[in-house]
């Protein structure tokens, strides 16, 4: 998994059933510090995580398709948690809430 | 998923009935702004996609047989959606239609 | 899918039905503009593409085993056809034969 | 596989039976000298590796599945061993314990 | 596939059955002259390779457990063949034994 932020959203006419009800999200990938390190990946939410928060982005479609839980859907990206704590090296990087 | 724009279309001895009647689309990927980030996919069209649209390409194999609706498939890249609007950081970054 | 160049071949001790009569084919990643973008992949032939070549190239294992019709086999870049054409923002960037 | 070092930890809201009792260890990738080579992934620990230490990282779903024993299940990137040494051109890059 | 060269060793606690009597490799990744590229894998050797050798290296996990003949095990890179030879351009680029 990967550590990103909320940044944005994104409407379309993308249609599935998987989609309905879910909103799209554009998380900026962070690093290991809590900063943005240049990329992103558009997610699905699947927690209700909102606009600046941190999360944890699973990038792995059979994950996404589990915890969607449906099968077969064509999804791969998905939020699955927000980080309430990140810490590294002993130091407090992140904290929500 | 990524953000891309359809900038070109690829002609080829490609033969599988799952490229019968679907163009392959050549993608730039686009950044979080909207601008190309250097990359770009090869992505069959399954939405009717043209020309200088922003696209949402879904990049997995398992995903791009459900959508099409065979399986198996010889397929990875798709456009799975138009989009119609992305906002960030509070931001209209890209708006079409 | 991504576009390549064939520039080159590799004959090893691989040994797999799968490879059995199949030449093993080091192709350039080539960019938008058809220019080698600085990577490459050894694929497997499936299309019996020649030196100095643009090909397509699908790199997913599943994708692979159904165009070589073995299930299961040890395999995930092909080479699955010939670029013919490939035209972006209205150019004919490349064009074979 | 990749080699990488436990940095840090997570907690987040993340929650399906996969997570339970098990740690999120944020873990820089190290290149072959055994430093950081800029990049890192989110893992979940399979064999109680501690802050510090360098382990092998694997990152697939399908092995990740497999070794904690559970499928379905949402989880990609696993720890799964200590690296106890580690010889590069016939040298001595990492020896732990 | 890639071609990469055995360069290192790893010893580890790793353990599974698909491991037992399986040496795991540190492969440097070649470019396509045959020169490192600055990446890496720790690959599961297959084939009895040995330091020094260029070998091509394969990274799917369906891949990996079909050449092992394990299904399910944890394991996705592989070296799968040494290489005999390479040739670019026209030019001998790597010629072993």
């Amino acid at each position: 998994m990967k550590i990103g932020r909320v940044v944005g959203t994104v409407v379309s006419t993308i249609s599935s059933p998987v989609f309905e009800g879910r909103r799209l999200l554009l998380c900026d990938l962070l690093d290991a510090s809590g900063n943005p390190e240049g990329g992103y990946l558009i997610c699905v939410d699947t927690v209700g995580s909102g606009a600046g928060e941190a999360v944890l982005i699973l990038d792995e479609g059979n994950s996404a398709r589990q915890v969607i839980g449906m099968s077969p859907a064509p999804i791969r990206a998905i939020v699955v948690g927000v980080v309430d704590q990140l810490m590294v090296d002993g130091e407090l990087v992140l904290r929500e809430g």
